[in-house]
């Protein structure tokens, strides 16, 4: 029986839908993004790898080996686990990152969203409860929320996630009686907000996780995009019983093919399998291939430091315009990945000045995205990973013009004292997350 | 909280899954079709389309264009309802079967494998009936075991599921306290009955949908793949407010690159639309770019035409084969498609008997994979998509003698009495579906 709907008396099917479909909602600044992706505009929105610098004929090269050693394996329905070749290859990438698996560990999935979901189909209920950073993924609490979870965000500094807050989080969730069942963890380069969780804060964390029986999704799409030095190796690599592990080639390689993975204790990588078959029979034969033909016929290394090497000048762009035009603000200051995150002043809401960033020509996306409990509102992530050097320092230069004008606008009301209703109640529903 | 599981002891998480994965289980003969999958085995178990059909040529065309024309797009993540080309070229695709719809309508999806998962997760809590065909496809019922519908068999005849059945079925149901969901149907050379909807049956389900505010879920994979002449027109040809229609490339191009979509009322495609974002960001801008290009410069009509021969043929060789060796018994004979359902004579067990099938180098999936309650046993649903007709012929003579040998067997445990009471327990408990 339905009792919570979407949808409105114009859809005869409105009394249909399942419970979870509450859930599901448009992003409020998804109309505003149509906009925002005209060519004049600066976007500092969006999360697409710069593919172009990927060369064409290393792609081209793939295709023709696929269709000539391979066409009719690559056209046809494949295992529900994946190809076992492209699973050998993913051990090779992750071997990088610290974490010994085997082939049967893996199971290979359309991009690594799938793995999110399919892992949240497989462990949630409604109202149990996953604890994620404070900010985390936007992809992951919106399916999070698809299936019902409860997102509860526990405190994080540049250093990661906070081990004390994840502790006191844990016992004040089971003291209202809710059941924890995943600890989501983006350790390296994090989504939206460019920090890396240190080595002694991944091994207590772990520790956390373990004495309370928490099982930790382990969510790595940016490991090897570092700047100058490696991360701390991968959680995984310290731990392989508790831990779900989700890797991608959307960033070494193209998101365009939609490959991911997941690698999982035993058991659940069964279930893993059957949910996979379940949602889409066979993860694409035809992209796992192209894949595989890439990573054994070209120096896929070399390819990965030329994208290191794109992302962190954009990066250096970014902070240094930042530096330049905004020296009042504070911001991370990522060593690798796509993102950094910027605090506004506390008198700013970042929702409610996008419509003016964008008619000044620049898109970011608002803090509040990556939050299930409405904070956020004076952050902005700023992506770095796809807009040119030069393009990035105008973006940042339109932004500063955008926030100097909301911030005289709110000085010339807050003198008049016609905002300070409007500015208290900010306070008390939003504060600012613990972002530096 | 978890109140069903699955796993064992051995699995430390255990306990921690979701109420749903009871409904998520292995086939049970998953591990007889690896036996199966040896290449001296005849297989009439899978529903592979003959992908060798397709010219290397124009696959190797298509890839060139692509990476020539759209590189940087293909690479790239797109939108999550599909690219507006091909989502142009299934309405194309549709009109063959007289789908009228916009580009608007259509949400491309990874397989409609994905898009069955989709619509059930929008529509389906927990104990929701969704009615089916008597048989119905077994990928079909494990999605909608996955999201823990109850699935309702409707009986079906050689034109397809009956109305009065499908009415009374209805009455039953509400009458028990249910809520139905959807209505699914596979109206064209169904999977696995062979058996194809008349078109008066279609109008008067349509009638009977409409009347008790159910939506239809329309699967079509193989309506192109006829062999004389095409089926009736699409459902959705004369109803648009009241059916999801389910389309795909798998048949007609190749199911490894995982293109399927559905055509969907208003309000409904909305949410289809942010659940597939959900799961999968957006489905593979590369493979999509494919499918374009091989359907802008290739006479894809006629390679349909190619398809629909080999098939043809392949089914005449397992019918007359069936009609030379087992005449006594029952079939159906497909006007297009993949499968024929086979009935056995009421003492023999299709589950049971695939062992020794393998055995003698014969596999098929027995009919119990079709049903959600446990029926089908003395079915077999044989596929001649794949093997030749010259393997099909051996096929047969091979599961000739496996049957002619159960029956002798089983005769001669009859004489003795020993096998009464297990015959008389198979007839109440599995009665034989109303194929014949």
């Amino acid at each position: 029986m339905t009792t919570a709907n979407t949808g409105n008396n114009l859809d005869p099917w409105y009394g249909h839908y399942a419970d979870r479909t509450a859930g599901l909602s448009a992003s409020e600044v998804r109309a505003l993004f149509a906009v925002a992706s005209r060519p004049e505009v600066v976007s500092l929105a969006g999360g697409m790898p710069y593919v172009s610098a990927l060369p064409p004929e290393l792609v081209s090269g793939a295709l023709e080996r696929v269709m000539r050693d391979h066409g009719p394996e690559a056209l046809q329905y494949g295992s529900g686990q994946g190809t076992p070749a492209i699973r050998e290859q993913i051990l090779e990438v992750m071997a990088l990152e610290g974490i010994r698996a085997s082939v049967d560990d893996v199971v290979v999935t359309t991009g690594s969203q799938q793995a999110l979901d399919l892992v949240t189909k497989l462990f949630i209920d409604k109202g149990d409860v996953i604890l994620a950073e404070s900010p985390s993924y936007v992809g992951a609490i919106g399916v999070f929320r698809s299936y019902q979870a409860d997102v509860v965000h526990v405190a994080t500094d540049n250093d990661g996630m906070i081990p004390e807050s994840l502790r006191e989080t844990i016992v004040h969730t089971r003291a209202a009686g809710k059941t924890i069942k995943l600890l989501y963890l983006i350790p390296n380069f994090h989504n939206p907000a460019g920090v890396t969780l240190s080595w002694a804060r991944r091994l207590e964390i772990i520790e956390i996780a373990k004495a309370n029986n928490i099982l930790i999704l382990e969510d790595n799409p940016y490991g090897l995009l570092y700047f100058d030095g490696p991360p701390p190796q991968a959680m995984r690599s310290v731990d392989t019983d508790g831990i779900i592990y989700l890797g991608t080639f959307s960033k070494t390689f193209a998101p365009g093919l939609r490959v991911g993975w997941a690698v999982a204790p035993h058991a659940i990588r069964e279930k893993l399998i059957l949910a996979n078959e379940s949602a889409v029979l066979s993860p694409s034969a035809f992209t796992q291939n192209v894949i595989t033909s890439y990573f054994e016929a070209s120096d896929w290394r070399a390819q990965i430091d030329t994208f290191r090497g794109i992302y962190r000048e954009r990066k250096e762009a970014l902070v240094s315009s930042l530096s330049e035009h905004l020296p009042d603000l504070t911001w991370t200051n990522p060593d690798g990945g796509f993102y950094v995150w910027l605090t506004l002043p506390p008198q700013l809401d970042s929702k409610a000045m996008l419509p003016r960033a964008v008619k000044e020509l620049v898109a970011y996306t608002p803090g509040t995205a990556f939050f299930a409990n409405g904070d956020g509102r004076h952050n902005i992530r700023l992506s770095f990973c796809y807009p040119t050097p030069d393009s990035i320092r105008l973006g940042i230069r339109r932004l500063t013009k955008v926030i100097n004008g909301e911030i005289e606008l709110l000085d010339t009301f807050a003198n008049t004292g016609q905002l300070e209703i409007v500015k208290s109640s900010d306070r008390v529903t939003s504060p600012p997350p613990n972002i530096n």
